[in-house]
């Protein structure tokens, strides 16, 4: 395999483009592909202060690289979400990036700030992990953006993510979502601050690619709650199709961009107050947040199974649905204008 | 495992339900869920003439013996598409069905009305045999069924099938054929006839299940043409993610057809007038039919292939693209008005 730039000995193929680059070249791939869809999409300019989603694993720590490289001002911010040691060195290799670059790193500690952790929200609320910890993450990200005063809120999903994500709410039709799947979601509310996703047209496999290439130590075993996760099987669902066809994921996620979001959000109104709680922007009284966080530290009695029990598991099922309805219920606003990646699915920031 | 109704043995497991069934108790669950369709789509009355698309497979003769069973006025009408051993062994087992139960079954031979087969179809114009196969089929359905006076043509296409072509239009985003992917298909001019697809409700294995319990002899092995066809690696990713989740594509189906559908079809004008050629249907000057018979018996002149190579094959794809752009064009109307059920992928009936 050679590079198709330069003929060297290509280390990293990209088969949805039928094409193989050499490191200097796949470098140069990975930058063209940021700045085509920083520029597609008016992500942002030099002059707007943004503020890098940092979980120290690949895809984030590779995009604040990119977008220091390409000369934008660009600062992060790591949520501490007390996920035992996995939480402990994904923190010390984000402090580590940014020291190596003499940027600012800001923390926000989940459990310093709310007296909560992911673990305790999941065994409280008898939620998904992956479902707390997303809302969280959102709700985190524009608060401590908008509170620090940055234009912008850059994550690292990346095409594999967004492809998985787009499968999972088109196999429930999840409408409201859809509507709000896209590589910008603008400020509708001034407490509300644009979140973007540079990396969005390159897939996992070549984040990695450019975080080994630039040598850039990042985490790299998964999250120990992902185990199991719907995301997951998404992905993998989707490589089983992108195997027999390369750019299947491209295909589906750009063509939903180009041609089929717009009926989505055509459809999708929603207007925006503040919470009576922590006054950010939401469509309930009290956000999603709030309410997760009363939730875990009040959680609701729960009910003895037993009663639940059917001979054919009917009203069982029920009962679980109805334990997690309020913390559940889909809106939009602070950490809800953005659709989760997937609710029960571990999110790549 | 114990049926569900009776607690006799059960002999067939339905997951998504959350039930298993013996033999007598299934053949139950099959009929209530073929009413339902019926009833809940409106497709047709005890008043209505039906033809049944038959295949001599175990879906299309499932329907017409459960048609029959429920007292519906059902005749067949069998295809021979000239491929080989595998047409006469399937025209053997519908001309067998039909003089068990006494109901006529009517035979198109397209190579005596037309003086050619999918197989030469395939051969003259390059298309992937599917696809020629299924334009044939729906147009024929279609014209058969008009001229011989029946009010609509019933297909035995299944959950698998049609969750297998919502998801290839969808990683795609076809949005022509999304608006008209349904259980029913209107009637919109008068040359057109209804189509209904009762056994929308029911798994391959269903009506599989269905098939033996009834004593129902059909072909078993799949059409030789179907090897490597997208259908089938799309059922492979549906079957991952159902295995993951039973459910899963019944509730992929049932919400497109509950949310999403309606948004597509509103965004999908089309205005139907008749082939200057056969004078069936069309959106276009001559239909697609009567382009393809025409592109069979006059093929168009061959592009060497090494003129479209280069280096990185981008030339070579393309030059492959346009040779089936006119045969190949989205168009509705007779043989068209229904999408196909994937445009490479075998067609069950």
């Amino acid at each position: 395999m050679k590079c198709v730039r330069c003929r060297d000995d290509a280390w990293v193929e990209v088969r949805r483009h039928n094409a193989s680059y050499c490191g200097d070249h796949f470098i140069q791939f990975f930058h063209d592909q940021v700045r085509r869809a920083i520029s597609h999409d008016k992500m942002f300019s030099k002059s707007d202060q943004i503020l890098v989603a940092v979980s120290g694993g690949k895809d984030s720590l590779a995009l604040w690289d990119v977008l220091l490289e390409e000369g934008y001002d660009a600062d992060g911010l790591y949520i501490d979400l007390g996920i035992g040691d996995y939480s402990s060195r994904s923190r010390d290799y984000s402090e580590q990036f940014a020291a190596a670059h003499g940027r600012t790193l800001h923390i926000s500690d989940m459990q310093q700030s709310f007296g909560v952790s992911v673990p305790l929200i999941a065994e409280q609320t008898r939620r998904a992990p992956c479902s707390g910890c997303g809302l969280a993450k959102r709700y985190l990200f524009n608060r401590e953006a908008a509170e620090r005063g940055y234009a912008v809120v850059a994550t690292g999903h990346n095409l594999d993510d967004e492809a998985a994500t787009l499968l999972g709410n088109v196999l429930h039709w999840q409408t409201g979502y859809l509507a709000r799947q896209a590589p910008v979601l603008e400020a509708e509310d001034a407490g509300l601050v644009r979140k973007v996703k540079p990396l969005y047209r390159l897939s996992e496999h070549e984040t990695a690619a450019y975080a080994v290439i630039r040598g850039i130590e990042y985490v790299v075993e998964e999250c120990p709650n992902a185990v199991g996760a719907k995301s997951i099987l998404h992905k993998e669902a989707l490589n089983l199709l992108e195997q027999a066809s390369p750019g299947t994921k491209q295909a589906f996620l750009l063509g939903f961009l180009d041609k089929a979001r717009a009926q989505f959000a055509a459809n999708d109104p929603h207007e925006l107050r503040p919470c009576i709680e922590c006054e950010q922007p939401t469509t309930t009284e009290r956000c999603a947040f709030c309410r997760l966080i009363a939730e875990t530290r009040d959680p609701k009695p729960r009910v003895a199974r037993r009663y639940g029990k059917t001979r054919r598991g009917g009203d069982r099922r029920k009962i679980r649905a109805g334990d997690t309805a309020t913390a559940g219920a889909v809106t939009a606003g602070v950490g809800e204008a953005e659709p989760p990646n997937s609710d029960d699915s571990p999110s790549p920031v």
